[in-house]
């Protein structure tokens, strides 16, 4: 089950090449040892145990959402059931915990980069607690929204970039910095994932057009729309996310009036800024340099 | 919810004071660090994870059996809902991850353990899945039923044992003795708990009479008399295992003609001696050694 969650198998276990997802967290992982000099291949326990962690919690985020598909696939509860996909991704959980105890030859290095994956592990569950909470509420602020997605997002981007420039010998100034990057990054890509769910179309993200609206998902062009909207507004944009409503054309009209697309991208563009400040803090330079700049830009569509 | 679980909130949070089950998988920890001559304040960081990590997998186990109460209370799920019950046991399985890690002020040792306690991890997810899987078959070994519950009961009871002895500065032969004291006293343990299941009154376990039989649970006492039923026999146990039959009185007939029950204490008895031999490898002796046996004794009715 866990090989069909990586796209390796099929649902009956025979060999498949599925699609397994961008994979940027690993990749990230392994440029920022590089970057800063180190060997790739020093990190590579340590990407996979990131790439298993992500897998992880998507297992278990399609059976809290209920999402029956993920990859153009059905969703591991899909086929299994809810009970076998919960044990799946506490699995996955273990042999990410597991691999993360090989990331070095150097045991306090290893500890360190464990004791911080575990932790970060910790905030993912805060961020996702933090996500489901906000389904039963109609009063969520868009600067908890946002310390959601860093918990939730960030975290563990963060973390792809630290525990990389770690092992490929950095200092805790470069450590920190790409700390840093991965989390403005991380907080940039779910706005620009954010403003895609919304006004993407279908040849642009796979899925169908505004699929977090008719999800009634709460997300951040929905809480700026609210924070800026009159009573009547409100009133409106309630009505249709307590299911009350369908008319999506109301709730664009709102989101238009409120200019909620230019505030997100606002918000994004200025994550994205603040990531490449912290990269700039950095000695990294040349083709490395480039190369995150690159994935930077293409993870927010910018 | 991990404090509700814990027994220290009730489900608006308000302090209480609840049954937190038996905690004795901790406490093997602690009397094996003291048996062999440390201090038992050394494992407290790792009886702690220990514990933690059996109340992730209550939390996980009750969602995927659809059990509504524990100890007396609603279950996580039941109060807060599947989805954030998932998460909580997350939460805890990444807790517990990152305690152990705290485990020793030696790097070395600490790095052994956790990575002994990840592996663990992952035997408990096997033993889970197998569980599950039994659900959907009729044609279950007794074998098979042993081999799943070392996993899934013997290996942390196992573990408890061995990490605790080796925070004490026993040596790899008493470890080892140690490791397979906790493994065959987790199987006596478990079969111990199935004879319960199908004939303990409710004064003797304080859940219902035969609550496993109802529960439709394949536990070893049904694996027991089907091998050792004839063909009518077994046709009358499937049927009563598919629910198309209610007829419990002849589920015990069947029970009481193959002797399951005396079967099942034979093999609990030949485990708790094969434990007390394990025992007897090493050199505990005096206080420490008569309170292993002592719960031994207690956690297998004896």
């Amino acid at each position: 089950m866990m090989s069909y969650q990586l796209g390796y198998v099929d649902d009956r276990f025979e060999p498949a090449h599925s699609k397994a997802g961008k994979r940027f967290r690993p990749l990230l992982c392994l440029i920022a040892t590089e970057a800063v000099g180190g060997k790739a291949e020093r990190a590579l326990r340590t990407a996979a145990s990131i790439e298993l962690l992500h897998n992880f919690s998507l297992i278990h985020d399609d059976i809290e959402d209920h999402d029956p598909s993920r990859r153009h696939r059905a969703t591991v509860w899909k086929v299994w059931g809810e009970s076998q996909a919960i044990n799946t991704g506490d699995g996955m959980l273990a042999l990410a915990g597991r691999l993360i105890l090989d990331s070095s030859p150097d045991a306090s290095v290893t500890l360190d980069i464990s004791r911080h994956f575990q932790q970060m592990c910790l905030t993912l569950t805060e961020g996702q607690y933090l996500d489901m909470s906000f389904e039963g509420r109609d009063n969520v602020r868009s600067a908890e929204y946002m310390d959601m997605i860093e918990r939730k997002t960030g975290a563990l981007i963060a973390f792809s970039l630290w525990s990389g420039a770690y092992l490929g010998g950095a200092g805790e100034e470069t450590r920190d910095a790409l700390r840093v990057f991965g989390l403005e990054l991380g907080k940039a890509f779910q706005i620009q994932d954010d403003i895609m769910g919304m006004w993407g179309s279908k040849e642009m993200t796979g899925k169908e057009a505004a699929t977090d609206l008719y999800n009634r998902k709460k997300t951040l062009p929905l809480l700026a729309a609210l924070e800026r909207a009159g009573p009547e507004e409100i009133e409106s944009l309630q009505k249709f996310f307590r299911c009350a409503s369908d008319d999506a054309g109301a709730v664009f009209s709102i989101l238009d009036a409120t200019a909620a697309r230019s505030l997100c991208e606002a918000r994004r563009t200025a994550h994205l800024k603040s990531a490449m400040e912290a990269l700039g803090r950095t000695a990294i330079d040349g083709g490395a340099r480039e190369e995150l700049e690159a994935l930077a830009h293409e993870l927010t569509g910018q």
